[in-house]
């Protein structure tokens, strides 16, 4: 079964290594948000597409949840020292994989490529994309003024009040033909346990990604568990949003574009109000502390999607 | 006696440290050459800035005679795994520096503002001036092709034969405001033992520059003893460009500008010679070994500019 899964950060690299180790590596796509990429001390970095292949190749700092395992700090610790701008943590070796896609973009390789070779080199067997090679900005509109997405997230730790969220470039950035083939040849798709404003939708803004997710069997991953995201912002955006801080909530998000949703076994008591939506639930297991974790619900995952039919259009 | 040291790398950094140590620090400015920079994985690089800068903060590595000491290469080797582009050594701490620069500078800041900030930070009480804020770009012609500086100095080694040696940018850049106003200020001007070419040359080209140095009584320390450089290919491009490889080749390119000339004392049969282009000349141990032999040939440079008078107009 060919899978194609939609990503943002560590939920969506945790469902995917699962998937990865369950599923023959070949027929696994990854395709990634890229909306949080941005530039920082002329690096480009891409949160999402890192944190998926360093997970992917079993490098990823499983104590901070980003970064790799056992990096050093010596340059950023230095850039403090210079009292350059040392906000946004960068380990050494975080810091290579930066430099190598800045220079590999500068000759004009696609951000598709560059990931390509990166996640070669690091021996990931799984096909990891970006969602686009366009310029694509996810921006915050606060009630502390309009933030840029790393800004929001990291040096102003998702403390203000979200009213809205921008996407800049969404008019014409396009999926890269790669993602579009990769959905064309999937028999199913899965939306990640990721936050469905940040990490899944600027997937589902691009031209053509929501019909050929419709024409498939595909499924939602609740990334909220017990009222509570299991990591970043995505329950307090959805209250401050004004939706219900639930599987319920995500899953209308997503209404009319899959057919099942898997949620935690916690919010059984929720299920029949998911169905209400249309959608065929399964609870599981999803919070993936092990590798043993990240499997089982990879599975359960697989289990659901091989017997859902698609939305159609 | 407010002196100007004109520089380019290691030569060039050693003599100004022995200066700085035996001038009051605010007497001192050390005028650096630019050509040599260049950006590499999207980082903006000045050799020849870092090697002063870290030289007058102790920081330099004098086993290598780039770099810094104790410096760790954890990015530069995860390039290389990365297979990213390895053949430019960065060390981590140096490529902080880079970074911070490279941020400033896209921040607006001009490459005189940023070394200010970086040579403070680093505890460097003399005053460090890049030679322009515009871009500048030393190219090697030779029989090999066009080549960039470093990758003729670093990436090819100098073997490559020097056929001509061309300055891109040198029509439209102009000395930094700060520049102009250390040559006015300035009592002596002293040229460092750097190479005529590509290090001392680069700075003479720029517009207000020669004049002011003729206003005042100048002298050049030779880089070349004993028929060789003391580092770097000063001697091999004295010789593919049909010059004198010896102290009175280096005195012939800067006649006109200097009135006095120091060079070591293992040439003191070709006194003669130079004095016979007009210059007062005085012999010196010109290799600076150790902090002490930096500071001596400081102290005979000062002896000797003291007593010259300027070249005049």
């Amino acid at each position: 079964m060919k899978v194609v899964c939609l990503a943002g950060g560590v939920g969506g690299a945790k469902l995917a290594f699962g998937l990865m180790r369950v599923l023959p590596p070949e027929d696994l796509t990854v395709v990634v948000n890229t909306g949080d990429d941005f530039t920082h001390l002329g690096l480009r970095i891409c949160p999402d597409l890192d944190t998926v292949t360093y997970t992917l190749a079993g490098l990823d700092n499983r104590d901070t949840g980003w970064g790799l395992t056992g990096d050093t700090f010596t340059v950023l610790d230095t850039v403090a020292k210079l009292e350059g701008p040392a906000w946004f943590r960068l380990g050494d070796r975080d810091i290579a994989t930066h430099l190598t896609r800045t220079e590999l973009l500068r000759q004009g390789k696609r951000v598709t490529e560059v990931t390509a070779r990166l996640t070669r080199a690091m021996g990931v067997a799984a096909t990891v994309l970006p969602m686009t090679d366009d310029p694509f900005a996810t921006n915050v509109i606060t009630d502390e003024g309009d933030l840029e997405f790393q800004d929001y997230f990291v040096r102003r730790r998702c403390e203000p009040r979200v009213e809205r969220i921008v996407f800049a470039g969404a008019e014409s950035a396009r999926p890269s033909p790669e993602v579009i083939a990769a959905l064309d040849a999937a028999d199913a798709v899965i939306f990640a346990p990721s936050n469905p404003f940040v990490s899944i939708e600027p997937i589902l803004t691009l031209p053509d990604v929501r019909e050929r997710i419709m024409a498939k069997p595909a499924l939602a991953v609740s990334p909220i568990v017990g009222g509570q995201a299991i990591k970043g912002p995505a329950a307090k955006m959805l209250y401050e949003l004004g939706l219900d801080v639930s599987p319920a909530g995500v899953a209308a998000r997503y209404r009319g574009l899959i057919t099942g949703f898997v949620m935690d076994e916690v919010d059984r008591d929720l299920v029949p109000t998911v169905e209400a939506l249309g959608l065929q639930v399964r609870t599981a297991q999803s919070i993936m502390r092990t590798d043993a974790a990240r499997e089982s619900l990879a599975r359960a995952c697989l289990d659901s999607v091989s017997t859902l039919s698609s939305m159609g259009t």
